[in-house]
């Protein structure tokens, strides 16, 4: 069974590579030139844009659109409604990265408002931003989530009740990953807890899903991918670790050089 | 005294590890994801983000406040104040580092109009920017300091005088780091020049002191910590000098592997 | 020929060494970091601003001006046609990076506005960009030139006639750069397809350009020797290549290392 997915993941790795999608993000300034990078590492072509008056130009053109909360405002959130919802009519996958959603009423309040105009086609956030995305009003200390002890099946019936409410892939990220349509459910084991502790690796990881989601229908196996990729280069850049900064720079060095040789390294399992 | 100084900086050091401290960042968007790595690499958490609507709610989970003034607009001045008035109100410390002060009219009437509103519990910035601060019209070149020549008793009375006005720490960065509040005075010979040729080191130092602000409530000794780390950091990243973009990598990696060991390289007094 | 062509630009390079020249950026949130790292890593000082209230003194402390449309919105527009037109009056060299200029008509109008209010020294684009400026409505793919396959004679032709409407240089960069100032013309061979691989080498030629610029009123050797720069080292950072994260920093490491022995490495010729 883990073979044959990883021969159907490959196929998206390759057509990414043969079709260099673009990747339209309306983002955060923090880490957009990270999300940017890991784009073209991953064999797309990014293009952050988040003017009210040229997004629906720009997205009309894009395969994939990422809408990311992290430093948002008001202009942000309008220009969000705007290109998601010509990417609604595009039939052009929309992927949702709540960064700190469940750290003010103003993210929650706009999120709402997002949730409500557009259709998405992936929601990814850590535990504590799923939950507000489901309307439990859990506190989050930032943009990191509280508390990830929680039982793994509630964490996998939270996931199933998000896909289910907003007809979606729900991605929970966290020790190990949840992956679910509402019906299937994939379990990924790989990751290293260094990932924490760089900046925008939760923004890179929804950059690299919608990348995937980009060059085939089946969202549920790209968002699987693009989980699995971050996950894997990240262990991949612990080898011989000598700090934050260059473990950093093997991270982009090992997406740049993933294959299906790397894939196979993938921990996961379908429930 | 400078062994019993090394054991009251760990104890900060290792208070950041244990309680990762959220820290609040309004800041300017060439440098945010330096300073929000450079706060992971010692152990917090950070956060930006400058939106009007949320600044209160976000300061609220901070155990600090770092309010810097590179790429300064009306709007983000707003959100500093607001920001800081809320800081204030919570005895959570606020971080000043009025970035390029000197150079416009603009950020100087910003700046007064954030000290009149704001109580700071340090600011930090080059000789250029500190005369400004205190009243003193020194026209800089950009973000960086003209004139580092003058003489030290100059430099360690402006510092005094800053601290006294504005009842907070002062940090003075140059090829000598002054850092005072008023009585005691810390000078710190550590540091390079390549720490001049990458930008955002001066934020970074900023965001490092915040980080060591939230844990304790000796600003003084902190501050000196913050200090010390970039100028100690700065040194040993400069080994097997390769350039600038493997010595930015490796100033990331010391930090991120920064101990009681490295503190002992620190060179610095008390006056 | 070339010989003595190497002498001049070996001048420009020690003349920013020696003079560390103010450049001002009025540009997008992707790449701002790697554009001031590269201007330091070439021996200039970087400032980015682009509040309305402050463009015109900081330009007025400036050498040049580099402006970058990428991540655009009608306040930097704003913001490009004050500080040009100031930079105008003081005759400060103003550089014009159109990114992505054939992606939407926003772009088009803002540039259109800018070009009609600002005389610059310097354009620098992909061939769509160009095209674009020049009137062709070539829609681009994102911020990426679709089709860099023209003729050779085409692609001169249309650089010649762009320097001769806007009465400045005009560079090309593609698989060939081209230089000209409307009468000779610089061909540049140098280069990698990885500098098309990482954000913002475009954005950073632009700022290699602009600092060349600022220390001599021969805008043609100065573009030609800051598209040389970012050639060599892009060829100098594929050896021993391990991905593109070290490709990146290796990149910034040639950049700060780079002296006349490295531009001897130069493949250019004139027509």
């Amino acid at each position: 069974m883990i073979l044959k997915k990883i021969d159907q993941l490959t196929e998206i790795l390759l057509e990414i590579k043969k079709q260099n999608p673009l990747i339209h993000h309306i983002t955060n300034y923090v880490t957009a030139n990270d999300c940017a990078n890991i784009v073209l590492a991953l064999g797309g072509s990014p293009i952050m844009a988040d003017c009210c008056e040229e997004v629906e130009e720009i997205v009309s053109m894009a395969s994939a659109l990422t809408l990311n909360l992290g430093t948002l405002n008001e202009k942000t959130a309008n220009s969000m409604i705007i290109a998601g919802k010509k990417a609604n009519r595009l039939k052009i996958p929309v992927i949702l990265d709540p960064v700190g959603v469940g750290a003010t009423q103003f993210r929650r309040e706009m999120l709402k408002e997002i949730l409500e105009e557009v259709e998405v086609a992936v929601i990814k956030g850590n535990l504590t931003e799923i939950k507000n995305i489901y309307g439990i009003r859990e506190k989050a200390k930032g943009v990191d989530s509280v508390n990830d002890g929680i039982f793994y099946e509630e964490k996998k019936g939270l996931a199933i009740e998000v896909s289910k409410k907003f007809k979606c892939i729900t991605v929970i990220t966290g020790k190990e990953d949840i992956i679910t349509d509402g019906g299937k459910v994939y379990i990924v084991e790989n990751g290293t807890p260094l990932l924490a502790k760089i900046t925008g690796t939760g923004c890179m990881t929804a950059s690299l899903i919608s990348t995937c989601c980009s060059v085939t229908e089946n969202y549920l196996l790209a968002s699987l991918l693009g989980v699995l990729i971050m996950g894997i280069c990240g262990e991949l850049a612990t080898i011989e670790n000598r700090g934050l900064g260059s473990f950093k720079v093997k991270l982009f060095d090992h997406i740049s050089n993933f294959t299906k040789e790397e894939l196979k390294k993938g921990r996961f399992y379908e429930e």
